[in-house]
């Protein structure tokens, strides 16, 4: 056993023992936390915003952090900075304390903002996502720091707008520039793969969408005088929606898999090691696994593929029974998920002109809504840091973690690893089971002592 | 001038004067027909509906018919039979008592019950549909009468449920049998094609409907968890309605033309007489008449050539902005236009069929709400019965007739050509200004003089 290793199991114990020590402070800190209304997309919240962000500073100054409320034109930044060892590369930590709204209010167990612990878990809008995640990564801090550990550099940036698009740090985030430098991105918002499996989340998938409208006769018309007369703009709809798509699953539009990469022999083989129960999930969607591209299997097709996906169609007579009507318009929303390698703008560009260029005499093809969210992240699986987690998570947990490639998007990471130059490791806690977003979000103190472990071991090894 | 001829221009100046002699009688009886508030759809207006066919009974009683008021499960029918000369052909006359609803009643100038004249137009709810055009025949009956005509046996079947499908006849038309025996159908509930252009109804197209339903996740799934992992339902749904059609704008379900025949020459040649001003109704419904099969005319499409048609489409996330949902489900009302030849249980059947032979794997295809509203109906250009109406409509209005194949269905009518086996005749003097069905309906006297003009000098003729 190497020096190094002793010693990092040595500071792991000391940090064992310092969780135990203060499980109850912690416990008690983390309810301030979430007893914070700090809703984003609500204005009538906006106060308790405010108020949330003003003591995450304050707690950031107790633990040692210069740390700041930025002021911006929508809700405030926090930003803190602990100064370490200049040889060891900085740690840029990512997270938000803002929350999901609390509706249906009624089917909460216990009121959403008095966090209450049952059974072991921490019941509260944001128990997890994402106070509980940024919390343990605090609390390990704290940990790390008592237990003499030389540290990096650590810089905090948490924003208040993640659960309603991020406008702050969109408009100002290139804009701090040195601030945000660093070597390493520490992000704590994703999920494990099932309780106590560590699991390292390698990819995000970028996202954009717009809308396609139809627009056919200026009124309904009779479709027993103007069948076969006027061109049904609910036919010309679905004849350019269903031209999105080939017969295998893939995108029919002409370039939209430019820049779009082979998956390496390594990904491939580590993404397809993630024991991902087929019949499970099937049962909790209700329908067999079928989407996608045929040739790729159900984790290349959500980690390493482009999608474009209908998320929403309508036109004409809608309500029960029928109306023999052709009706003025239809319309489709359509998004699409992108992966390493897309332009996000260029791809979007590539879609709608795609649309434009189906539409059949007889009709009005128009596209509105665009918008890019963001590209795609993905993590080399060569990536020294991605290493260091793989190590840290194996010694903290006794198990090689598990690399995941999710289909989600979080667009604001991809930037900030740009903004900041840093390489992004993205290790969270999170289980199906919390029902973030939904009523009765929890978190267990079993996942925070997890996540709490995670940090104490990665930042050990830096 | 053959002797006939002048006989019979002699009864339509008996006729003519005989209207204008009782043209203020023949208002004030009209109004007393239009102030009954027989609208079918609403079981709130029962009472008003038996109150209209009983006064129709009842007035058909003046006219000398024997006539009776037929209860059935939901409308009662008013029946009525002159008889008259036993070597001309029996005539069976079908229109209806019951008129639409009149919402939006704060739109109407005068109220829909209280019939006003103005600038020579009859204001009231029915004053056209179907009313004003049953009102005409009768008054054309008693002018005949009074002028020493000799008729022939004349029928009158009216029902209360032509505005909310015909409920009472569909069930009860069989089992009248004899009573409806004759030889000539004549409707009068159908348009000129402008203002003083005598039009004959050649055909109508018969329709059925049902609606598809794609079923995918029992839940709305996240678009970047599922995205290619899970087959959208919306993909589906567009997939399935958009073959529907081939690029030529023709039906692409297997059979759906069994049965249709190649359009005789005679017919095309009199269908494209029909003065269509092509640029009018551009610009009435905003559109191109880039509808239907290429390869016909428009007339062709509308009046020869059957279509499917989507009536609506729904699915996932319709509101403002986006959602990046795969929704749970998708749906189509879809109809069809079928014309003569065509079996509508058969055809709607194929259509079913091909629907459900193209569902994907990974989603569950069903179809509901089946409904096969009548069979078309065509009228050949040959009839004898044709050949009287066009005669009698060249003499009164001193012009040749238009012949127009209509899109639009009547399902009844087919049905009582059939079980009375009397040869149809479909002559009215509808104008779009008479806002059918609409706030403000009217009916002018000039159109009511132009009907009773035609019931005159066909039934002369018979």
């Amino acid at each position: 056993m190497s020096n190094r290793l002793l010693w990092a199991i040595r500071h792991m114990d000391t940090c064992t023992s310092f969780f135990t020590d203060n499980r109850e402070r912690f416990i008690e800190e983390w309810r301030e936390f979430l007893r914070f209304q700090s809703i984003s997309t609500d204005p009538a919240y906006d106060a308790a915003c405010t108020a949330c962000a003003q003591w995450t500073v304050k707690h950031l100054s107790g633990l040692g952090f210069a740390s700041e409320l930025i002021q911006t034109a929508t809700k405030p930044l926090v930003y803190a900075i602990l100064s370490g060892v200049p040889t060891k590369p900085t740690v840029l930590f990512y997270g938000h304390y803002d929350v999901q709204p609390v509706d249906p209010l009624e089917l909460w167990e216990t009121p959403p903002f008095e966090p209450t612990l049952r059974a072991g878990r921490m019941y509260a809008r944001g128990a997890q996502d994402n106070k509980g995640q940024v919390f343990y990564f605090l609390k390990a801090i704290e940990a790390l720091r008592a237990s003499g550990v030389s540290l990096p550099t650590i810089k905090v940036l948490l924003e208040g707008e993640e659960e309603c698009g991020s406008a702050a740090l969109h408009a100002g985030l290139r804009a701090m520039g040195e601030k945000l430098a660093a070597q390493v991105l520490m992000v704590c918002d994703t999920s494990m793969l099932a309780p106590g499996i560590p699991t390292i989340t390698m990819g995000l998938r970028g996202i954009a969408h717009f809308e396609v409208r139809v627009h056919g006769p200026h009124v309904d018309l009779h479709s027993g005088m103007y069948g076969g007369v006027v061109l049904n703009p609910l036919q010309a709809l679905t004849s350019i929606v269903s031209a999105l798509h080939a017969a295998d699953g893939s995108v029919a539009v002409p370039g939209f898999y430019d820049g779009v990469g082979e998956i390496s022999a390594e990904d491939r083989s580590l993404a397809n090691a993630a024991p991902i129960d087929v019949a499970a999930m099937e049962k909790a969607v209700g329908v067999e696994l079928r989407g996608g591209e045929d040739r790729f299997s159900i984790v290349e097709r959500r980690g390493f593929r482009p999608t474009v996906e209908i998320n929403g169609l309508g036109g004409g007579y809608q309500a029960a029974g029928g109306k023999t009507v052709i009706p003025t318009h239809g319309f489709a929303k359509v998004s699409m998920r992108l992966v390493a390698g897309q332009d996000p703008r260029a791809t979007l560009d590539k879609v709608v002109a795609f649309v434009k260029s189906k539409a059949p005499e007889g009709v009005r093809v128009e596209t509105c809504d665009e918008k890019v969210g963001g590209p795609a992240l993905q993590v080399s699986s060569q990536s020294s840091v991605v290493q260091k987690a793989r190590q840290a998570l194996a010694q903290a947990f006794d198990r090689e973690p598990i690399l995941v490639w999710e289909g989600a998007s979080i667009p604001v990471i991809p930037l900030l690893s740009e903004v900041s130059g840093a390489e992004p490791v993205l290790v969270g806690f999170g289980l199906d089971e919390d029902r973030i977003h939904a009523p009765n979000e929890s978190f267990s103190l079993t996942q925070f002592e997890d996540g709490y472990r995670y940090v104490t071991s990665f930042l050990s090894r830096l």
